[in-house]
């Protein structure tokens, strides 16, 4: 089945708040340019709870309008009436699948096998979903075994998000039980390098370098493990400033601008606010990144 | 300013999941024949979650069509789009205010301000807006101190919906501070005859004998405190059973149901079962109460 | 096999903080008379984190030498090195059990089943283990099955101290998957009434009248179903103000000073002070418990 | 004053379980020679619960004995009992303070004052104390002002160890607050680049080649930002391999095994075992390492 990298979009805001689809496409366009296999809406970092539901709706048309590739879009939503809402909207809009986090109240292995269950009840079989397993966020911790479960009893499930931290072992146990999900991994990247060596089928994940993700996933996937880590560790002094909790989605939006990407960095409120000494900071590790991947270079 | 009695309603729905108007507006009316001071609407344990936005709005217009009484709507969000946009109906249907939970992640004094700093300005200058301190089931701690600040520095509250527990020390605590809100108890009244005698200026809670609620206040608060406690005490064992973190919702139902309020305890997904033995056991503490407080017989 | 009561015994201290071994005897005869089949010291409502190894070991010692019912002595540690040497003192001291708490950072069922495995193995084979399942205080969820396989994986563990909330349900379902364990009841005896009707075999739990343990179980087990309740009923005002998080210990020690067992209600730091208004409220619930039942006059 | 770097000492263990003490010293003279100005012991990472009271005593005596930079030891206990009685061994065997992290039960910033306030307390006026800000593990967070509010308030605090993530901000606003605090960051090093140049005093952590923590604190100390960065930047891919949680110090222990500091990577139960494709991973990252980084080639 190859391997994939679903690029996880961030959404431009103008200063005053309002959306800049000219931006939005301008981003879509080049994830896909850099390879991108797929892409997804309406995560955490697409500052997904401070749109609006027509908002939600209106950018999973335009995504979906725009791009060949499949489009999986965030429902996550603290009920089943919300998240049924916005996936009616989704599918028919042409996503090929959405994705589920946990709620954060969510503890024993079996309160969270039932919770995607109820979930892929309440939105109706058949559509396909992407399981997010991102415990540091969330709090819920799934073990192999719970997604094993959930991947041999629910319906529609056909993809993980692995987000779990420390998260290598888990990936070599799913593959060790022959869980058949797709298992794509997170955490903005930091792990990418042996994630892939243990069998991941790719990456979604935001990192404001796409081409950093296919570059790796494709190196990693010919099996030239040497070149795979030299380009992923140029990017890891960023990779790890922007995988910071809270702040990371104001680097990276700041980056995507640095980049020419985004007209702004701008986020809705509450946002995290990137002080100057920050923004220096990353321009320093730009700068670096540039010297040691000349393909990181700023075109401005 | 006197002593209020604010019941949250329940949502009836049928078997099927649908909304059931009539009971509905039987129990609305139930309410306010009990002597409730004012009614509130979309809070946990109405389900607001399982609601579409247009199912929350058409909820409020109805109240708010049907009664005098202030009416408070719950429109606690993941994100503030969503939480203006319900504000907005809401108060454009003629409610006298919005009830806001904390988000769960919420931990230092300075986040919890902030935040309603920010749903304040979201939602608009000048709406109403009560506080619900409710730490056993969101997880955020706020001391008398924060509750302080943030009535002191955040326009539009006026109300706090007190479900700490233990407490009744910050009850006496705030009194003392002479902190300007109108602070109504809830946590299903379990404390609620010492707590009227703490300073609260009544409850604001979904115990299924509202007429408990309002009894206890006016007696409480006239002074009479030994019938305020023997009123209390009567009615204590089901209270006590009512208040189970995730199971009350089911025995509240199934009283108002047994109490021919409800025409069914239905929820809607997921849902809180009631075993068989458990409905055998509110039957029971339900004989026991008729016995104890005539008031509460049932008709039927 | 018959039903038990093993009261847990508060550590009486002086105002100087020294252990006051003349009311801890006093206490511990009153608990016997009153009919208790065994006692648990060093539970988190015995103060043991305050106490430095030597002095929990003097306790042990006293209470073994001293009393012919079964002793459990509370060894949860952050370690199993301070577990294993306090389980060794008590095993040698004569007592019949250790009770473990589970660490705050489980979370998967498998991490709680290996946790115990490991408490089993670090404390050595044979010596009995109560689980502790009190998901309020330690925020660990155990279903029924996970305390199944704690029950038949785990060498020693013989009993259960159920203290989850809403616990009802999990009782019924380890009765009808018969886990062959003896299932002793705490949450301060706040649903002792119904718990005993579910097939609990007693309770453990700290309450400040023994005599309404003993009572409860006694009519209960002997199918005198509304003499139970009534009796229950009668303490429920005082034992619901007892299970305040945090603030309970306080009116416990109160309260057994009241009843002239303790010279003092004084607790090691940190202690959680009662305020005067809340002596005047324990005051006026110990009035009314008088005329509700004789057998809990105050002697003086 | 200039920069500090402190580092955290493993507990070496031999296969069996008994305390390794010429691992111990062989590790200890290595630190000291890498340049370390400080030792920590009975952290987190020294497996600090594990070790009996005699043990741990053993341990800090030993190492008191054999250096002449200042020692600081864990003393972090559920009750103040044990901190206490640990407290005093170790100043009477010439410690220079004690660490104290917060217990996990904290939530408001006046319970986290509270609590160091008791502390101190507790262990007796004049003894120095390094306060252990980590909420990614304690779950406690402590804004900048209520950590000055420590300073200012609690005798005997003169240290913070640093790991808030993300931290960086914090660092600035405590230097901007002027709060009277060495600052040493910890997290296992994975932003230490950017923490000096924010103003942080130096390291205390465990990375296992003290080396690199020396050496990109005398680089920014010195001004030479890119050889700093250049140094960092070697290291990072195995920086970030062993600040996993929970993982981590199986990692730590290997590669001090392969370096020769340590003759056995053993840990005592619980202990996070190391798959045999991690310590591949390892091995590869110190491959690539000693290419990057000469300095730190393996000697065998």
């Amino acid at each position: 089945m190859g391997t994939d990298v679903y690029v996880i979009l961030s959404t431009p805001f103008f200063a005053d708040g309002g959306i800049d689809y000219v931006s939005f496409d301008r981003l879509v366009e080049h994830c896909v340019q850099a390879g991108a296999t797929g892409l997804t809406v309406l995560g955490q970092l697409g500052e997904a709870p401070k749109l609006e539901h027509a908002e939600s709706v209106a950018i999973v048309r335009r995504l979906c309008s725009r791009v060949e590739v499949p489009v999986v879009v965030g429902v996550t939503a603290p009920g089943f009436a919300a998240m049924r809402a916005l996936t009616r909207e989704a599918m028919d809009a042409g996503a090929a699948g959405v994705m589920i986090a946990p709620p954060t109240s969510l503890r024993t292995d079996d309160q969270i096998v039932t919770y995607y269950r109820q979930a892929a009840d309440a939105i109706g079989g058949g559509v396909p979903i992407v399981v997010q397993d991102y415990p540091l966020t969330f709090g819920v911790q799934m073990t192999a075994g719970v997604i094993g479960r959930i991947a041999g009893e629910v319906e529609g499930v056909y993809m993980l998000k692995h987000e779990d931290w420390p998260g290598l072992e888990k990936i070599s146990a799913l593959r060790a039980m022959e869980v058949p999900l797709r298992i794509l991994t997170g955490n903005g990247a930091l792990f990418l390098d042996f994630e892939m060596e243990r069998g991941a089928d790719g990456a979604m994940t935001g990192y404001s370098f796409p081409e950093l993700l296919t570059g790796v996933v494709r190196l990693s996937g010919a099996g030239r493990r040497d070149e795979a880590h030299d380009l992923f560790d140029a990017h890891l002094p960023l990779i790890r400033y922007e995988q910071q909790q809270g702040v990371g989605l104001a680097v990276r939006k700041y980056v995507l601008m640095r980049r020419g990407l985004l007209d702004s960095d701008a986020q809705r409120a509450p946002a995290g606010a990137l002080s100057a000494t920050a923004r220096q900071e990353v321009d320093y590790l730009l700068e670096r990144l540039a010297r040691a991947d000349p393909g990181a270079r700023l075109r401005r």
